[in-house]
């Protein structure tokens, strides 16, 4: 198949472009390097298969070849610190970057894939969250720059479907970690690594009690080709029903190491989600069952890629 | 000052310009025409202090003239029948056309006021709705490309605020009534108006239980005075609390006229909201109430608009 991939130096997106490139399809990767990092680009530059296009996908996608068989709409910041450095950017992206990757598939009779965020739940009320449950999400609060460019990405996505025919899928990917997040990401899991490395306390914002699921990075990229060769499912949520607090990864997090990070509390960040789990129900009874990789060989695997 | 208003043709930007026009004010109005109608431009065209340029803000407001005081982005299809036609456009409008709107805004240092809406509410679950609420909006369903737009154009205000220091002011606006709404609007009121007209039955989605408070329009434009006269306030619900549900609404239609109109059910319409009603504490304390006119004085002027 020929694929492109917008954000294909972001983390998720390059462990896409890898995956691709292993199977035997041709990929056009897109990034701006806004928050997508050079050296996943280089990674996959010598591939006879990869063509890389620096472009900012909000403006334009000055992709030029042979008809593509999926467009998939990766793009954007994706943690907290990032898209609160640039949340004009990222709403941007999350609407004009969608529509031109819409614009895309649409020309050249392709399937589409937007990946889309459990952030459309917010602070959800139901729990697990199920893809028919609505959302609790502030319009006007300090996450909506992503919150809502996201809610508003999925809005475009339907209609361009019901609208225009497009083939549409909607993935909602809930927390992932793995090798190739950045360092400065700023969110939990790459928090834990900096001190590690830095023999820093690691900050608790709030009393730890907030829940996370966390997902393997390769469990997502397997799930992720079963929606692809799937039947159009139109939204599906992506993620590990492993439920764990901020207090248990740390208790994880240090019974992988020789020696103990330790931890302080700070104020809770603005709106920040209490829960968050998927409810995999569809997920299970559709393209089944993907998350392998436990939490202490995920960590393994990413204690060793950044501590070398 | 000097204003520039999107969606002047638009019911609600129409009754703008008259009232900025009688105060003595310069006005720019814009619109493509894609919901708004020309009649309602061609009521100011002679007017000295007018100036009309017809253009699709989504793509650019090619505004050339003295500095701005005031940017009104009043520019989106918003009943049902049309936003569902042009769903593509309506959430362009809500996205590049309020970005180009606030673009306009900061490089004048003019301040901004957004019209978003009730819709951002969803069908609520808290009931009356506070500006705190946070709403319950399907993001895939088929009204999606309207609140969902509206829920962006919002947060990409407050970005402009929080990030490029723009006066913001963003308005909720609840049900509005009265003269120079089209005639196909497809909404409650133009339906009654409709059916009075043609003497066909006037149909009801649902059981005609579902409330809405309708506010006239001499009363919202008098709301939005006060807020462009005060304090920067981020965001007010600006409605009426009269609450009725549809069936109480046509007995007050029919007291008004010589002939009663008759009425049939209908499917209820997807996402259709049950219950909508403004919480207006900060309203109250902060602008004043402005809901003078009743429903029986305000239809019988509609009625009156229409009915020559």
């Amino acid at each position: 198949m020929n694929i492109l991939i917008t954000g294909s130096a972001g983390f998720i997106g390059s462990h896409l472009v890898e995956r691709f490139l292993n199977e035997g399809h041709t990929v056009t990767g897109v990034d701006n390097y806004i928050s997508g990092q050079k050296r996943n680009t280089e990674l996959f530059l010598a591939h006879p298969n990869f063509t890389f296009i620096k472009a900012d996908v909000s403006h334009a996608i000055p992709y030029v070849g042979a008809p593509l068989d999926w467009v998939m709409h990766f793009a954007s910041p994706a943690s907290p610190p990032h898209y609160q450095q640039f949340p004009i950017e990222t709403l941007m992206v999350g609407a004009q970057g969608t529509q031109n990757a819409l614009e895309l598939a649409h020309a050249h009779g392709a399937k589409f894939m937007l990946a889309s965020t459990s952030e459309v739940y917010g602070d959800p009320l139901v729990h697990p969250q199920p893809e028919t449950y609505w959302g609790n999400v502030n319009p006007i609060g300090i996450r909506s720059c992503y919150d809502e460019a996201k809610r508003y990405a999925e809005a475009i996505t339907m209609a361009y479907h019901r609208d225009r025919g497009v083939d549409t899928r909607i993935i909602r990917i809930f927390n992932t970690y793995g090798p190739r997040m950045r360092l400065d990401d700023g969110r939990v899991m790459t928090n834990l690594i900096n001190s590690l490395i830095n023999k820093t306390d690691f900050k608790i914002f709030g009393d730890g009690g907030q829940t996370r699921s966390f997902q393997y990075i390769a469990d997502l990229i397997e799930s992720i080709f079963h929606v692809m060769n799937s039947p159009r499912i139109p939204v599906i949520n992506l993620g590990s029903e492993h439920e764990f607090d901020i207090l248990q990864l740390v208790n994880v997090f240090n019974s992988l190491n020789s020696h103990s990070i330790g931890f302080c509390f700070e104020e809770p960040l603005g709106d920040d989600p209490k829960v968050r789990k998927p409810d995999n129900k569809l997920r299970n009874s559709s393209i089944g069952k993907h998350n392998f990789v436990s939490l202490e060989s995920g960590l393994k695997n990413m204690i060793q890629f950044y501590v070398k």
